[in-house]
């Protein structure tokens, strides 16, 4: 198994040669990376053949001209150009950090973008900046709207963040799917079988094979309240932004017809505006939590990113571990 | 049965009876009787009898000094003085709705709050005006967090509304709770059983009696995805507002202790910020949504808020339905 380090020249240097800009090859790396070792494969480097097939159809745009308009010092939209979701999303955060960090406030709204990896991964970004934030995003069809048989929302994750006063922020990333898609893609890359009660196949029957929930429909979680949720993220980051919504976001693994089109929004905003002691009032609110009398075998509550944060320190010690298809399908992108 | 009318005019007599101004009267009075006409008497007029208790023993502030700091042109942050939640909800919602028109978006946060009745009432308000908003409030301790076995979260709403191109805007108000607290206060109210899967007993049992469930724990939607997100509302509205939070809410029908210091957090914007055309886009997007081919027993596909307004339109016209023991509760606070 390769070092973390050798892996992401590797990546970087395929994205460099696909036409990207050394700038957005780093981002991109280390972005497909982090994902790796915070322990989602899914959003990893199982992507890497994707995204280069896309940039390859010229559907990911690998030069955009991204154009940004500010409304106000809180407010600003930027029209991605078809870039690369990374590159994007990354733009979109450092921009509402800095607006966030002079006014407040910030909103950001990204359009014509694509699929930015984990929206944890930005919002920490902004809690690691010592700020508040929502970040939301809309995927292709996935999961079927409240009393419909066909997909329609995707997973859109809720996401949310907040400075700790630890070097390990709150981040809390949850898809309003029973699991998130990539995990079904990675299940059906390695041949093996998902849990009963998260997916049907086409026909509506309960399945636990991945191809066929691929193909057929994510069960939200909480019935009506998951599909709400999912809703609300379509609106959020769809509708409002100018973003593909309602079904409209293609499937980036099968669809090569054209550009995706997501949506993002960030909202940012600083945690100390109402309260002088923020960071105390977060540790005595974790430290009440933490000290509850346990479930049998529990022997820790942990906030939401704890975990994460513990397998990003502890995987970047080591090497990394990369299923022999997905390192075949990297070894082949770094020989063309 | 009595009109709608009549028991709206009894219920702010009472509440002027009690020493609460005629404004104020009339706003808690509006809140309550819509909350039965939404079809949720978990948050009506099963509630007036202890808000009557809070006043008389002086933890509801019936003439409080509410105090607006104005942070800038977008951010505002409330003292309301142990208002009733009603006065201080409204005066906040009516603050953040002006100054999103005003300026693009705004955030308000308020503390020295109390129970305000539906989440979804204020971000309606907001949605009327043509405003896309985000509403959080905490509650009393009824969920437990993961890996606990014992309650600290409330049932936490995550409420979202949007404009769409009818009168009936979007509203989501999703506890994240498998079931609202109400529902069982109402259930143990009236002798009624809730169903299997929601609650546990005070052992972690699982139970079906309402009165053992308020003395047990609440279950949360989707495990640690659902204690995530309530997690978040308590952050969003208790420690970033300076209200009470990690647990400190007070019941407000058991804990006659102290006021509950509740906090409330508004976040509002204008859904044309970014694009021209948004009335049209949610229009498409809502008619996408209802044309999915449905499932079996399915006649039609609602977006959130959509049942609760033709509720809400068909008991207007209605005399108003109120359970006989709480129509008694009613009259004795009348006498009084």
């Amino acid at each position: 198994m390769p070092q973390t380090k050798t892996i992401k020249k590797i990546v970087e240097k395929i994205f460099l040669n696909k036409g990207l800009k050394l700038k957005h090859s780093k981002l991109c790396a280390k972005a497909l990376i982090n994902a790796e070792l915070v322990g989602a494969p899914s959003h990893g480097l199982s992507r890497l053949k994707m995204y280069c097939e896309r940039i390859d159809k010229k559907i990911i745009n690998k030069n955009p001209k991204i154009k940004i308009r500010k409304i106000s010092g809180s407010i600003a939209h930027i029209n991605a150009d078809n870039a690369i979701g990374f590159v994007a999303a990354q733009l979109g955060i450092d921009l509402a950090i800095k607006n966030a960090k002079k006014n407040g406030i910030s909103l950001v709204a990204i359009k014509n973008s694509g699929h930015y990896g984990l929206s944890g991964y930005y919002a920490e970004q902004a809690a690691k900046k010592n700020l508040i934030s929502l970040c939301f995003t809309n995927a292709p069809p996935a999961i079927a709207p409240h009393g419909a048989k066909k997909t329609l929302f995707g997973t859109n994750p809720i996401c949310f963040a907040a400075p700790t006063a630890t070097k390990v922020p709150f981040v809390l990333d949850s898809s309003v799917s029973m699991i998130n898609r990539g995990k079904i893609r990675v299940a059906a890359k390695l041949g093996k079988k998902i849990q009963l009660g998260v997916a049907l196949d086409k026909n509506g029957n309960p399945t636990t094979d991945p191809k066929k929930a691929l193909q057929g429909v994510q069960l939200p979680i909480a019935g009506f309240k998951g599909s709400g949720l999912a809703w609300m993220v379509d609106i959020l980051s769809g509708v409002f932004t100018g973003g593909n919504h309602g079904g409209k976001v293609k499937d980036p693994f099968d669809d090569f017809s054209g550009p995706q089109n997501i949506g993002h929004l960030f909202i940012v905003f600083k945690p100390n505006l109402f309260v002088k002691d923020y960071l105390k009032r977060i540790k005595e609110n974790i430290k009440r939590i933490k000290k509850l009398p346990k479930l049998k075998g529990v022997k820790k509550i942990y906030y939401p990113g704890e975990n994460k944060a513990a397998r990003f320190k502890l995987n970047l010690k080591k090497e990394i571990s990369i299923p022999s298809n997905i390192l075949n399908e990297i070894k082949m992108l770094n020989k063309s």
